[in-house]
Parts: C-alpha cells; sequence; structure tokens
C-alpha cells in the first residue's frame, strides 16, 4: 500500500460528499435515470440531467463533474456528449465515462473510444467485456452485460490486477472495471473489492447507479481520485448487501432497487469504513 | 383443446425462459422503459434498450427477441423500428409490437399499421381500441386507454373470440388482447384468461411490461408461440393478484407495482399453472 | 379572504379530480415522466405522453389539458410544446409550464420566456430561481434547485406575496412557486402554504410530479383555477407529511417516493381538508 493512499479514507470520502452536496451534470440513457438521479441525492450529490446539443454548454459549466453514460446513445446525444465533454475538460471539472454496451454495436465501440480520445475522461467504469472493446477493439459483449468468458475471477487476479494498471496508465485515467470481484486502479496502485452481492445484476442499472455516485465522489475528492472511485465502489456493493439483509418473504428485484438506494440515502462513514472489504495491490 | 395446445404446459414455458434467459431488444417508451426493463429481469430474460437507427441493427443482432412498442415514439425511433424489424426478421427471431395508443393519433395508427405490413411481427399485444385501430383504421382510443365502448365482456365475448382468431389469420400472428379478460389467439386456438385485478389499470405500464415478457416467453418457446404469450399474460394477470395480496394498510399504486414486479421475480412454474385462471376455445 | 375565495373548498377540487378523471397531455423530461404517470394516476387523472411534433397535435386535441415541462428539453421537444401549446389553447385547455432550469442556461431560459408569451399558459409552477428568471431574466438557479439566495421565507413573506401577485397580474396566469414556503396566486389572492417536509428535496421530480397533479387539478375545475392549483400544492405537501410519518427504520428517499405517491393514491377530500395549512392574503 504506498503511501498516496493514506492520505485519505473511504469515510473521509463519503463525509466530502456529504460536505460539498457536488451537482453532477449526467448525459445518460432513459431506461436508468430515474434511479441515477435519486442515487446521486441519496448518496448526497446533486444531479442535473440534460442532452440537447444547445444546452449542455450551459448545464455543464455551473456543475463540477460530467457523468457520460452511452447506454441509448443517439446523434443527438452524442453530439451532446462532445461539447458537454469538451467543456468540461476546459473547466477543469471530473469527467467520468460509462461505455454502456461498448463491443455490442460498432456505434457505442467508437463513441466510447472517441470520448477517450478527445475528451480524456478522468474515470472509466465499465464492465470487463466493455472496458477491454474500448481498449482493445475486442471483447465479447452479451448485450449491456459481461460475457461470462470475461470476468475477474480469483484465479486471474494477478492478470487482471495488471491489466487494469495498464489501461489506467494508458488513458490516463482511473479504471474502474466491476463484476464479481470489482478492480479500481490507476497507474500504480489496485483496490481489489469484495463488496456487493451476485443479484444485483438482477436490477437494471445499478452499474448506472455507481457512475453517478463515482463523479460525485471523485468531485468532492479532487485530490484522491482514485480513493474516491473506490469508496464509491464500495458503498454501491456495501448498500446491496444491507439492502439485501432488509428483503422479506416475497420481495423481490424491484423492492430491492428501492432498498439499495435507501441504503445509500442512510450510509455513514464509520458503516461504510466497517462494511468495506478491500486491499490494495 | 386442440392437440397442439397440450405439447407445452404453462409452467414449462416458464422453465425454458429461466433456462434460456432470453436477451430482448426494446424499442419502447421511456415512460414505462424502466419497468420493462426491470420486468425482463425479474422474469429471467435479459434486456437492451436501443433506439438510434445507427445502432439497432448491431444491437437487434445478438438479440433473441425485439420488442417494438410505439408509445412516445418520434421520427428517429419510428426508422429505428423499421431498421430493427427487418434485421429481426431477417434473422428469424420473434418480434412483437405494441401499438400503445393506435387510434389516437394519425402518426401513431399509420406508424403500427407500416409495421405489420412490413415487419410482419410474431405477436401483436393491445387493448381492444388498439388492435381495431390497427386492423380496422377504426375504434375509439381514449389515450393510451382503451375507451369502455370497446371491451371484452362475458355479453360479446363469442364474437370476440371470434374476432381475435380472425385478426391473427390476417396477420399471420399471435394476438393479445388484454383488458378485463383477456385474449390470446393465433388462427386455430383462442387461450380466454381471467387473471388479474381492475387495480392494475392505476398503474402506469403494466401493459408495456407484459409486451416485454410476451417477448422472452416467445424467445423461448419458439414452437409454441400461442401458448407462450398466454403464459405470459397468465404470469402477469396473477403476479397483479399475489402482488395486491401483499398490500398493506397505506399502500397505493407506487407500492403496488413494485409488489408486482416482485411478484413475477419470485413465480414458479408450479405457482403459475396453479394460479392461471383460463380456458381454451 | 375574497369572496371568490370561499366558492370552492380543496377537499370539492379533489372530488372533482376523482369524478372527472382528467387525461393530461404531459410533454415532459425522461427524468421523471415515470413518476408522472403513476402521480397523475393516483391523483385520479389519466396521463398520455408525447413529444413528436408529428403526433402531439392529434394527442392533445383529445385531451383536457397540457403539462409542458421543459426539464431535459430538445429541439424536437421545444417543437412539440409550441405545436401542442397553440393547439390546447385553440382548444381552451388548461396549459402548465414548469420552467425547469430557467435561469441555468440560455436555451432554458428563453424556451421558457417563448412560451409564456406564444402560448400563454394558465399556470405556472416553478421554484422562485426559476420563476425570476422567466420574469427578469435574472435570478441565480443552481442547476435545478432555488439558490438559497432566492427563497420564500417568512422575513419576505409580504414582499413575495405582492411580488408572485404582480407576476400572476403580469402573465394572467395562476403562478405556484413551491419551496419552503409555498405561493399561490392569481392577480387578487395568494395562498400561503405551509404543507410538506424538507425530506421531499432529496427525491427527483417531487416538482415534476405537482406540476402534473395541478394540470389535472386546474382541468377537473375550470373555474376556480387559482384554488385547484392551491388544493394540488397542499395535497403534495401533504402526502409527503403522510408519506414521511409512514417511514421505518433503514427506509431512505427511494422508500419515500413510494410512500408520497401511495398517499396520495389513497386522499381523501377530509383528509386532505384536515390536513391542509395554508391562509389566504
Amino acid at each position: 500500500m504506498s503511501e498516496k493512499n493514506l492520505k485519505i479514507t473511504l469515510g473521509e470520502c463519503l463525509e466530502n460528499v456529504h460536505a460539498k452536496t457536488p451537482l453532477v451534470h449526467n448525459i445518460t440513457n432513459y431506461v436508468t435515470v430515474n434511479d441515477v438521479a435519486n442515487v446521486l441525492l441519496a448518496c448526497g450529490g446533486s444531479p442535473i440531467m440534460s442532452d440537447e446539443p444547445k444546452d449542455v454548454y450551459d448545464i455543464t459549466s455551473i456543475c463540477g463533474g460530467l457523468n457520460i453514460n452511452i447506454g441509448t446513445l443517439n446523434e443527438r446525444s452524442i453530439e451532446a456528449m462532445m461539447i458537454a465533454g469538451l467543456r468540461s475538460k476546459e473547466l477543469g471539472h471530473v469527467i467520468l465515462l460509462d461505455p454502456v454496451g461498448a463491443g455490442a454495436s460498432m456505434l457505442r465501440t467508437k463513441t466510447a473510444q472517441s470520448i477517450v480520445e478527445s475528451v480524456k475522461p478522468d474515470i472509466i467504469r465499465g464492465n470487463i467485456s466493455e472496458i477491454k472493446a474500448l481498449i482493445k477493439g475486442t471483447g465479447t459483449t452479451k448485450g449491456v452485460d459481461a460475457d461470462s468468458a470475461d470476468s475477474v475471477t480469483e484465479d486471474n487476479l494477478d492478470d487482471m490486477v495488471a491489466f487494469v494498471k495498464e489501461v489506467a496508465a494508458k488513458t490516463d485515467a482511473v479504471i474502474a472495471i466491476t463484476g464479481a470481484i470489482d478492480l479500481v486502479a490507476d497507474a500504480d496502485v489496485c483496490y481489489v473489492i469484495r463488496n456487493g452481492r451476485k443479484e444485483m445484476s438482477r436490477i437494471t442499472g445499478t452499474g448506472c447507479q455507481l457512475s453517478g455516485i463515482a463523479t460525485a465522489y471523485a468531485v468532492a475528492n479532487p485530490d484522491n481520485k482514485v480513493d474516491a472511485v473506490a469508496a464509491a465502489v464500495c458503498l454501491m456493493g456495501l448498500a446491496g448487501e444491507i439492502g439485501w439483509s432488509r428483503m422479506q418473504e416475497g420481495d423481490g428485484n424491484s423492492t430491492y432497487r428501492n432498498r439499495i438506494i435507501d441504503a445509500i440515502f442512510n450510509m455513514d462513514a464509520k458503516t461504510l469504513e466497517e462494511g468495506a472489504k478491500y486491499e490494495i495491490r
């Protein structure tokens, strides 16, 4: 564990979000956008959405961060992503890219790659298939889920940690690869996170929600982005555990969705610190 | 009951969905899209959404079925519906059309008719007003709800069964007309289904959700589409009954929405078989 | 309290909505649209959504009211707002404008102003920053929330009551400014409303929901629009109080969202009358 990582705790990251109420501009898909807005409010941030090219320059200027999610992208929203991305970069705002479905279509792969090249996001969060498609132009994305052939396991963990650090170095971004085991890395350090539950994959948009939260966390902790994103990933996974523990007979994925957001709403620094399961490599 | 309908039970239809996790491409309205995604996950399927003409060819190619819902249609999404529809047809995928609001506007009526003619969907699901508008160019749609003058009742049931079989023969599609009494028919047989509760109409999008589920069921049961769609209709109605039985003092339509999706998440073949209320004519 | 305001009670306003099931056309943002639809159903209305310029003329013609919300506006939806607005005006329908984010971008401010000038809405509902931006071209909107420098307080209440009446006179509209204290006014009277809870601001879209409800209330009470909008504001705030009273250990903003809509679903005239906290100035 490098000295750098001792500068801030996960709990301090959370408290900075609560103290600063970071305003996040989201250009995101219309499937999960309501949950992204509510989870940003739950975690202590504030959301605003806009995807019209003539609107986003002004809107992103008053925010602290920009969350670009390419699910349900279209020609208009792609133009808006570029305008907002370049304006945010100019202002030194935090920019996160969530390359939903990269690898599943040419348009998604190329759009994600183009955003990485021209906007140079501070953070990229996706599943392993999406990150591979983005970087290598390969990877087999099964819809918006990672292909099971592409996964981070205890067996390939050393290789995957090396891979994610390499991608982070190449893109000069914090990379978050989420799945059964989550990896959050910059070029130097990699958080290996084992929070969460498999049932979270039966809810649409837990990944999109995490991208919103991670943006807010990085905005509120600008000098410690890798730690802030790791805190967000632990928070989401831990909320999945707490939410599941409150499930009752007859409850299913719709109630589980509510309970996860509720758990984020109620999370404090102590609970996050005690519940986070991670190691740093 | 023809021999054909003994080939598969409703419970077997459900088990095939659970076993195969059908991936469904949805081009659907932004009002209820999140519920459609969550209900597809709840029923054992997997959703992907895309409505950009330059994206849908690739996306639909990796799926097993296509669910076209014309609520909140626009010029861009109509183009996407056509591209995805023709590509899906080419690949032999299951295609369902939900003609939301056909009869309520010229654009909706014409778009639905155009999709029927050029894409030739395998399944059409709507309320009686929408189906009439689609087929006859008439019918009085009250917004997105069926006009009360247009309804399937015990009194006109024989006529309606004949009508739905006729529409099925004419369109070479499975037709599902949903309301207080639901009819699911091909040219030969008609399931008359009496599951569900009237309070379901106080939740937005139960019809849209059903269309998503019906697509997944038909994908997983390609040789028994009429039975698969009937199973989906029974599932949705039974989930409405189970969800209502879990309502507590002070609960309303928002909680009811969650409980219905939860009930679908927890449904097994035995519960579906025992709870389904239908006859075959 | 002027004689005018004794013509109808808040409870009568509610009962008229329940009796008439007003059909409301919503051109609204994709963030909170599902909640707007469900809350319209909860309050006794019926929602329909459409934002395609070629669709809205027909759709709005069959409705009783039009709810225009400029959150996530785009060039297409702005064109649709104008077409639907002018058609609704022609038919004498109730039109409400919710100028989400006016003041936060040039496009939003100008679009809201343009709708006020050309469509002349019957009702305008926003936070104080949005209303100031709309009228004065000033005001500092912090994203989609009012800036804390702009607020209605007990200290500036007399000035604010005069301001809102002045805006109502100038625009010939009922003006609803919502915040910790809510003001609903026409040129002559101003309801000062003290229902609601501060935690409602931790849920996305309670304002959007209120705009939908207020449209339905005005449609069902066409001769008493200021009272109808006041009833809607009291209803929303009271539902926030009732919903909060049902919160349990571990619940957060996602569950709170459901409980508020549930409370609206279950509201009757007596509960509204007894729970409404307002004075008329």
